[in-house]
Formats: C-alpha cells, sequence, structure tokens
C-alpha cells in the first residue's frame, strides 16, 4: 500500500469518471491483437505496469520474481482469447480487474513452471512483442524454455499501442491537465524568495494531491543556475531575488498522467532573461501549430527547434522536444529528428522545448497537447507568457 | 516527487544512522566482482533498482527507455573499475551518489549508442549476470548489439548477491522490525469490530510511518474469510466481532526493510480458532529453531510445513515458508523445498507459516530472524501468542 494513494483525499469535489468497462478493455486488446497481426507479430506479452493497466485494468500489488504475464495472441489466431497468467494465490485480485472478463486466467502454484505454462500458449517460431518493462528474469526464462521463439522490445514494434486515445481517455488527460494548471495559477501566490526549491516543490506536491492527483511523479523547481539543468529536480539551494525558476510538474489524475512546465521570474528580468524566454515561447507556439493533418512527430521537433536555433540558441536546446503521456507520464511518441511516424488525431504529448544556459539559468515552456482532426488542442491553458512571481 | 518520502515526517526522534560511505559501496562491489568470478561469469550488469541502490547508492529518479546500467566485471579483469553508463542529463545526480567515488561515469546523449557504448565495456563471448528487474527493452537491444554474450537472471546465477547483511546493514533491519514491533503494540489499541479492513490497514500506515518508516510496501488486514486467501491485502469488509484477523505489514525504514504478521481476534476464539492458532505459532518456533550452523534454507520450510502436517493442516499451508528481506521487502533467499543453500550467518529472512481454511479464516504468524553463527536471532519481538482485541 503506496501511501501516495492515501494522499489523494482532494480538497476539491471529486468528479470521479465512469470507469472503464470489460468491453473499453476487450476493445483495446482486440486492437493490440489486431495490431500485432499487422506487424507481423505472433502476438504481445505484456508484463504488470503501464501496458497491463491499459489492456486490462489489472495492477498487482507488486512486480515480483512471480511470473504475471498477459498473452495477446495476434489476431490471425482468432478464437483465442488472450490469457493472463498469474500466481495462483494472486488469482483472486486478478478476476476484479475490470478488464478479466475480457481474458482467461490461468493461475499456477509453486509446483508449477510458469514458463512452461506460458510456452504452451505462444507460437513456437512465432515473433513476438513484449512490454518494455518486463523484468529480464521473466524474458531470460521464455528465451531457454521456448529457443525458436524471438522478442521484440513493444515501443520497438508497437510503439503507438497506447498512443492513440478514445474520447473517454481524452477527457482524463484534459482533466489532469486541468488539475496541473490549477496547482500552477496557485504556486504564483507564494512566495519564491529566501524560500528553498525544495519547499516549492513540496508546494507543487500538495496542490496537485489538492487537486485530485492520485500520485505526483515530478516537481522540478529549478532556480538561477540549477534551471540549466534540465533535469535537475529541486534541491536545497534558496531562490533569491533575480532568479529565474524553472517549474515542471506532474502526475496522475484518475489514471491519466499531467505535466507541464512554466518558467517563471522572482522580480523583474533582465531584456537577455526577457529574450530567451519570449525565444522559448515563440519556439512552443511553433510546435503547437506544427501539430496539423500530415504531419510527423519529428516535424514538431523541427518546427520548435527552428525558432531557437534562428535566434541563436541552437546549441542550448539540449533535449527532443516532447514525449507521449497517458497512464504515464512518460511514453511514445517521442517528438524527436528521425520519428517519423504520423501525428493521430487521439495522440496527446507534450512540447516543450527549453534553453538552457549552463551555469546561469533555463527557460522551459511546456503543454500537453492533444492532435484532433484539424490541429493540436492545448490541455494546458495557464498563459505562456512569463509571470513574475516574489 | 513519491509523496511516500514526504511522509516521513516521523512522531519519534529521528535515529539517522551513519549513511554508507564510498568505501562501504566499493567493497560491495568487489564482493559482486568476486562473486560474479566464482560462479563463472564475466561480470554483472546492474539495473536501477535494488540491486544498484545496494551496490552504489544510486536511486534515478525514473526507470525509463533511457539506459542506465552498472557494468561491473569480474574481478578477474582486475584494474576494471565498475562503469556506470548513464544518461548525459542524469549524470550530475549520479555523480552525487555515495557509491560514485567507486565507479567510472559513462554518460551519453540523445546522440549516442547507449548500447553500442555499453558493448564495449563487455567481455564480446562473456556469460554475464543481469538484475532481475533489467527491462526487457534493454537486454533485447543488448543481445542484439553483442550476439555472441549471454546473459543468465542474476537471482539464479548469484542469488545471494545481496542476502548476508553486514553489521551496519543488520542494525538497519533491526530497527525497520523494531519499528514495526511498535506499530504492532499501538494496533492493538485500536477497535477493529465495526470498521472496515481497510480503515485498520490506513492505521497500521499511518503507524509504521510515524515509527520512522519511509516507505509503506503492504498492510495486510484479511478478517474472517479474507483472512484464508494469504494475498487478501485490505478490502471494504466490516470487521466483526468473532473474526479471525491476519496483519501483516511492512516497508521501509532508513532504506531497510520490516515485514511483520499477527494473527488477533475480535473477542474470544472458538477452540478450534486457538488450535488452528497454536499450531501456526508452534511451526513458526519450529522455523526458528532450524536456523542454526549447516541448516539449509529448505530446512526451515520442512521444520515448519512438518508441524503444520502433523496437526493435519497440511493441504491448507499452501505457499513458502519466507523470504529474504534487506533494501527489498520481499527477496532471496526463500524458505522453500528444494532450496538447498546453506543459511549462512548474516541473512536475514521472513519465517511465516500459515493456516488458510476456505472461506472461514485463516491464520499466519511471521517474523523477520537473522542467522547468526550460533543460530536465529528474531527482529520482531512482539507476542506471538493470539491477542484479543474489540
Amino acid at each position: 500500500m503506496a501511501s501516495t494513494d492515501s494522499a489523494s483525499s482532494a480538497s476539491e469535489p471529486a468528479s470521479t469518471p465512469a470507469p472503464f468497462t470489460a468491453d473499453d478493455y476487450r476493445a483495446r486488446m482486440e486492437r493490440a491483437a489486431a495490431d500485432a497481426a499487422a506487424a507481423g507479430l505472433a502476438g504481445v506479452l505484456v508484463a504488470p505496469g503501464p501496458d497491463m493497466t491499459y489492456l486490462t485494468g489489472y495492477r498487482p500489488s507488486a512486480d515480483t520474481e512471480r511470473l504475471t504475464l498477459l498473452v495477446v495472441p495476434a489476431a490471425a489466431d482468432a478464437g483465442d482469447r488472450p490469457t493472463l497468467v498469474v500466481p495462483a494465490l494472486e488469482a483472486g485480485d486478478a478476476e476484479h480487474a475490470p478488464g478479466a472478463p475480457a481474458l482467461t486466467l490461468s493461475g499456477w502454484t509453486d509446483a508449477d513452471d510458469p514458463y512452461a505454462l506460458t510456452a504452451g500458449l505462444l507460437d513456437t517460431g512465432g515473433r513476438f512483442g513484449i512490454s518494455d518493462n518486463a523484468w529480464s528474469l521473466h524474458l531470460l526464462a521464455l528465451q531457454r524454455t521456448l529457443p525458436a521463439t524471438s522478442y521484440r522490445g513493444l515501443s520497438d514494434v508497437l510503439p503507438m499501442l497506447r498512443a492513440v486515445k478514445d474520447a473517454r481517455e481524452l477527457a482524463r488527460v484534459e482533466a489532469a491537465g486541468a488539475a496541473a494548471d490549477a496547482a500552477y495559477e496557485s504556486i504564483l501566490t507564494v512566495r519564491f524568495a529566501g524560500r528553498r526549491e525544495s519547499e516549492i516543490a513540496a508546494d507543487l506536491a500538495s496542490l496537485l494531491l489538492a487537486h485530485g492527483h492520485s500520485q505526483v511523479d515530478f516537481t522540478v523547481v529549478g532556480s538561477g543556475p540549477n534551471g540549466a539543468d534540465p533535469h535537475h529536480e529541486a534541491g536545497e539551494r534558496v531562490v533569491e531575488h533575480g532568479d529565474m525558476v524553472v517549474l515542471d510538474f506532474g502526475g496522475l489524475k484518475h489514471g491519466y498522467g499531467s505535466d507541464t512546465t512554466r518558467t517563471v521570474h522572482v522580480g523583474e528580468p533582465t531584456a537577455e532573461e526577457r529574450r530567451v524566454h519570449d525565444t522559448v515561447r515563440e519556439a512552443q507556439q511553433a510546435g503547437f501549430l506544427a501539430v496539423r493533418p500530415g504531419a510527423t512527430c519529428q516535424d514538431v521537433d523541427r518546427a520548435a527547434r527552428a525558432v531557437i536555433e534562428d535566434a541563436g540558441y541552437g546549441p542550448y536546446f539540449i533535449h527532443r522536444t516532447g514525449h507521449g503521456i497517458g497512464v504515464t507520464t512518460h511514453e511514445p511518441p517521442y517528438m524527436i529528428e528521425g520519428e517519423e511516424r504520423p501525428i493521430v488525431p487521439g495522440m496527446c504529448f507534450s512540447i516543450e522545448p527549453g534553453v538552457y544556459l549552463p551555469g546561469r539559468f533555463g527557460v522551459r515552456i511546456e503543454d500537453i497537447v492533444t492532435a484532433t482532426e484539424t490541429g493540436g488542442r492545448r490541455c494546458n491553458n495557464t498563459p505562456r507568457e512569463m509571470a513574475i512571481v516574489e
């Protein structure tokens, strides 16, 4: 029992969305089966974690050396229902998963070999996609049990498995974004100067929980030179008057992710600080406008990057422009040079260009954006202009 | 940022143990290198998670598709320091890990192929142990990059890597046990009858945190028939007068695990309930007494199981007798039939026999036990007799 769950006592009324049904999960598994067939796979092997949550709603209390694995045969093998291989002791929990009516449970006891059991479900010479985060221990045992079977990382062969959200998923991503926006509006009213980054980060975490998040994944507070490290989280540095401060925070609300960044300034900025901030804001807008029918993921990266390069800050934009979001806060599709997959309506992803001046300061601005039939729709709607805080 | 961490504000004075030093981590990595050599391995590949925490103290904020991997060459390759392959953006964090002075950091950027980088550190034809929980995505990429290299699950080839604790680790396991004991003493004073299992579970979680735990891993409250499912956690069932209630709870304090179970009764038990409880208590004691020089892990299982079988409840003891504990609450060595490894002084593990009468009730009693030169030492010291609660 993670105390993150018990911390979900929201101070705002809970508008819990209708739970996903067995039919929702059945449809997702059928789509996975069809996608697997189209990719030339014999099926998909799904480990506990986001893939299993997405396909079945089942979240085992822990991911352990005891094999829990969902086998989804490719659609070609019609009639084969997905099978969830699960320790017998946990079968009772699995039966209560919302997707359980759409699959067959296969429990194993300590007297059984769960890999032999799984092997019996697999096409011996087939090629299977397996969840990225499936434990190597399990993969190695499957490779030993069925040496003629081959395996590929699911994000390599079916990277878009969870990428396109249906209307009810989109509603959850938007609600998570709105909650993060509310947290941002509130954080602008707290004092920055004279407080540690870690204190402001704790404020952000509390605000996300207060606005209905069940889990806080990250609360970056990068002040002054710390803002120039895009992976800085929040430390003991005391924020000073004159600091630029990167605020990047998110987590899960009703099972779907939020992730937004705004860069604020303590007191009045210099002309250079304003110029960098304007550049990043224009880059973010250019990335957003690049989300339109026919565009690829790399188009978004290129559009945002071009603005920063044109302004002379190209060498200081040192990461990709964005990543997908859904049942996790960080997943495919990636907005990066070389990602030539098309953007499809229903995809949700971040657009978050930044400029990082080593030892001085950084600026990043990030919205979650949903692709529609006609363009992008922002899930974050707080002002992107530089806010002045105290 | 997990709110579990921020919840560690203990109500008791923090007696923080001295942190492990770079020398501690160097010694652990050297032992891993020696063990790897002895096992005929070319080295050990360590993923973020308990193995990396144990060997380096480095805990990346997330385990992702971006490769972070510690390569520990076998001792035969003396002079090769362990190398931590890490995304360049996270190298700054990794540098601050307490074990960092004992290893070489190798950062990679989005322009690099991290698997090629890793391959350059590996013995091409060698056999490597890899952390059980290493992502399949990474293992598959390494297999593609170096097809002549072979891999084995670390718990298969070096199951005892983290099993034998040094004195400072033992002190932490004992402190975690004492904190869990204090939580148990307090829970006996709360009301059981008329409250939901989930409420009592929340009480247990709060008590563990109040007694210095930074993380709660599980709080099982199995009342009446729910107690007969050893993997039941805590649900909406309202505890009634006359219920047997299994309480199994634990987590991490100062980075080391607690895990203890007591089975209490609401009001006076029946003669049968008392008989089952006595049987399990005697089985637990028999398992404890089996921890002595020269014993194997399965001896502990056999000793506990024999008591239950002799009492006629053999078919109702449906799990292994115990598991190791350390930087996780659930790890090798396992006290199970077929595990013929010797018990070595410094090992810490649970002894937790149970009897589960389907649809009626269950009883489990669990202590963490440390193996010493002369026998076992309990880390849990609350009475094992059946407590009567209200």
